[in-house]
């Protein structure tokens, strides 16, 4: 009899994004003349940089000659793509991390999805709370995450992102051994300064835990005085793998195509304390169950890297980040606190009732699609999150009607 | 302490197409005056069809521009496609499958790698050999496989494919759960008729076991009565999962396209013997671990389907064949036995002698890269796999040399 792995029942009932998108749907088959605004999802609007454009059209020509033809790529991506990561994303910022640390693949959510893989039933895993759903939900699907007790699971620690520690959480008070954090923050927006992220790389020497740090936000950095990645802290490479994605820095969510780094000095131990190479686990795992990136896609990415692409990737991120700022001061004029917006396309507010009833407020009173922050974790109860990924007329136009139904 | 899967450990040390990789490098570097041809690993030659092309560039324009960009497609894929191969695979076959029964993906090397995580870890899984490495590997580390005794693992039951039984294997003496098959099969060639196929759908009824069946290769079926899919033999729905891609029917190697189609009447069961709807099971890990596929290479599937598509693609695929048929008949002239190459790109070839060492004889003396059979499983030792993807004038030079070689 073919059984089934038992801790899918474990899973909550669905997947935070598919309520949203069936509350949306009803409300839209309920109301069809009126318009909706989605701040929800972390979707981009704006269209692929030209620089990607002209490079997809290169190489889809590429791939219609023989002579050029393209078939199976690297498993772990093309070494024009890694090497471009490597120069512009890391030695450009003083970080060591040479091309073959790199693996490009088809979406950071795959990768923090499933990394987890290489290691053992049980470890103990910590995540941020508020989380992206996905560091849960695979680690449920593994049976790490124990019984679900009131929306939280009994064997995950769950590091606690609150106003109280300006959304940064505190070291774990008892040992872990993988770490998720993700910085700039989904769903919170929150950034960490290097001293701050020096603590968990310190945590993670000390206690050889290892940590996965996403990192998908990166390029909306602006201050000084953030770090890009968590390889500026010395000895991360010991004990750090960090995932990047095209998605948000150039539009890519329907392009597909994101990279990990994994470092050579990457550590983890078998049961009986050896060291073992956490780069060839990798390399193993995804040489096994993947087949590397569409090439006309691999093209586009490197395009990114151009110096047309570099100026058009910025003047969208400028454009998303102009979008947070005007959130950001209609939150603060409606006398709401929030965090995030200023180095990260999202703002989480803090609503003062149950997130999923002010999820339904702005929705049937505004026609807004907003993220109910009780999605994300018991510490996202009474938050929502905002999406800068609209259109400035869009988000214009729903501030405004915020400020009339609040 | 941050502990690894310690299963990675029992993996066999190196991934076979990486291994042959190696060995060419090194003959490459030793002799750079000397011609290589591959017929090793399966992979297409033949640039994409020019429908496929057009489609591209048209999907890439339409990311140029605000009004007709795509960000995160539904993770099941797009329903243009789905129906495209729910229509044309399927129903213009006679055979009932729904366009919500299809999910497209990035490969059929992930697919078939990722589909056992929805199962226990204590079922018993067979799986052909010779083989396709995969399975077995991406058993191994979920691990279900038992400990490697020479070059097998003890808890897999092993459905030996030899000259004696026409390399269709026999029904497993023991009990199984998860069957894994694969026509016209990788790496031999062979091909089951409707009744052979119907021993398997029935064994599993009966058993309430589940049939992982790829048929990566059903494009190269020429013969009116072998089954395109294992759904043409009733009952199949119940208790199959059948992967496709667009890899070798349309050369997608590169470009990253296949789709598996799990029925809504697919059924596992609990540990207590309650049935569970797979295609739920299915639908929960890829909402969970992936992101769908890219919106042009989509696109570039469904112009598969237009007639022009149709016609193109038929053209590669008998070019292919016709390839496969002068390897076939030299090796017969050649007085050597061999399968497969009528409705399949691939040709078995018995070689009298270790499948390694008549690797590396074609390699040195002819500078021919084959597969060594050794490599796919103990039932391969003594076998060679050619593969027809490549330039007629290759295939032809190539068997030149053999036939002066052998």
């Amino acid at each position: 009899m073919i059984k089934i792995n038992e801790n899918y029942l474990l899973l909550q009932p669905s997947y935070l994004f598919v309520d949203i998108a069936k509350r949306v749907r009803k409300f839209q088959e309920e109301h069809p003349e009126k318009k909706i605004i989605k701040l929800g999802i972390g979707d981009v609007t704006l269209p692929l940089p030209q620089a990607c454009i002209q490079a997809l059209h290169k190489a889809v020509d590429e791939m219609a000659k023989a002579e050029t033809f393209k078939g199976y790529g690297p498993e772990q991506g093309y070494a024009f793509l890694r090497e471009k990561i490597a120069q512009f994303d890391f030695k450009n910022r003083g970080i060591d991390i040479e091309p073959d640390e790199v693996f490009i693949s088809d979406g950071a959510k795959c990768d923090t999805g499933n990394f987890q893989e290489l290691f053992a039933q049980d470890i103990k895993i910590a995540v941020p709370d508020p989380v992206y759903p996905v560091y849960v939900d695979t680690n449920v699907m593994a049976g790490r995450a124990g019984q679900l007790v009131k929306g939280e699971y009994s064997n995950i620690i769950y590091l606690r992102s609150t106003k109280e520690n300006n959304y940064i959480p505190d070291l774990p008070a008892s040992k872990v051994d993988l770490i998720y954090l993700c910085f700039p923050n989904n769903p919170t927006g929150a950034t960490i300064d290097q001293q701050e992220l020096k603590k968990w790389v310190n945590y993670a020497l000390e206690n050889k835990a290892l940590i996965l740090y996403d990192a998908a936000y990166e390029a909306f950095i602006q201050d000084q005085n953030i770090p890009h990645s968590i390889f500026e802290v010395p000895g991360a490479k010991q004990v750090a793998v960090e995932f990047r994605s095209f998605s948000k820095t150039a539009g890519f969510t329907g392009t597909r195509c994101a990279y990990t780094i994994v470092p050579k000095e990457c550590t983890a131990y078998t049961q009986e304390g050896s060291p073992v190479n956490v780069h060839q686990l990798w390399m193993r795992r995804q040489n096994t169950k993947f087949n590397g990136v569409s090439y006309p896609v691999q093209r586009a990415a490197e395009a990114v890297y151009s110096p047309e692409g570099q100026k058009q990737i910025k003047t969208n991120v400028q454009y998303y980040l102009n979008n947070a700022r005007i959130m950001r001061e209609t939150i603060a004029q409606l006398g709401l606190h929030c965090v995030g917006g200023k180095n990260s396309p999202y703002v989480w507010v803090e609503c003062q009732q149950d997130s999923w009833k002010f999820f339904d407020l702005l929705l049937n009173q505004a026609g807004i699609v907003c993220t109910p922050g009780a999605g994300f974790g018991k510490s996202g109860q009474g938050y929502i999150r905002l999406s800068a990924f609209n259109s400035l007329d869009n988000v214009q136009e729903a501030m405004e009607k915020i400020k009339q139904v609040l």
